[in-house]
């Protein structure tokens, strides 16, 4: 079923303490070749009829972001992680 | 600069009560056509080289995600939120 | 102003991956004395009239926090945190 | 085990769109008598000796919290939620 997927992230210009602490994790995993990492929100948002992306853009505007502090995306998503998935 | 994206959402069959709580506070902005929310998280990694799938599915699997309740995505992301930035 | 506090933690048998990252940065900072670190949410609700215990235990167990995965527990706080703040 | 507690809330001016939602679903619920909802996180941190304040003051500063939208308070706690667990 097609959804609309809203991605919240802290505006680049916010430090990121929960990124910057999986960033600090990764020499112990032997991993030393990552330059950042940033943590953010993904929200599915499912209609009962055609998604709505204006809809969409107005509930990420008023309940799942902070416009001042982060950026938000909304697209509409059908079989986009398929085959990814691991 | 290419990066990774790993999207962490619960598992379907386990409540988001987070999600249900913004599906809750629809009716109140006069949004009456959604059928479920679901909350989860979306992590950006930027390598210094080339974006290294097998290696960011390992630090999903041990630092970003729980398996037992979590599904998680990994994939490589250029520009896909060029166009959609709202 | 006396609030309800609702703090939410993953059950002890549920793997905390962010926690983790978080305890695995720790030796970059000089620590090495730190057991575990679980990260959880805390949640504040304030009250036109009487805190009321037993709503906001309703609200947690239907809004904030998943009876499967997660322990919550419900307090009056008044002013808790105003010596502690750092 | 003593532990320390590390609660980390958004400052009292950074809107909180999460605790929005809440706030706004409560009507469904019947609960017509909450000023706000605030939605923070919370940070137990267990120490293989002694409890330490300052470090944990150190490690809420660089891994927990972001000093710029956010306050932290850090305090030790013994069997706080004892008597209140739900």
């Amino acid at each position: 079923m097609p959804r609309v997927v809203v991605d919240v992230m802290l505006k680049p210009e916010i430090l990121d303490p929960q990124g910057q602490a999986v960033a600090n994790a990764l020499p112990r995993l032997g991993v030393s070749d990552v330059a950042s990492v940033r943590i953010g929100r993904r929200i599915e948002i499912e209609f009962t009829g055609e998604p709505d992306l204006d809809r969409a853009r107005e509930i990420a505007d008023k309940l799942l972001a902070n416009p001042v502090i982060e950026d938000f995306t909304v697209r509409v998503v059908t079989d986009e992680t398929a085959g990814a998935h691991s």
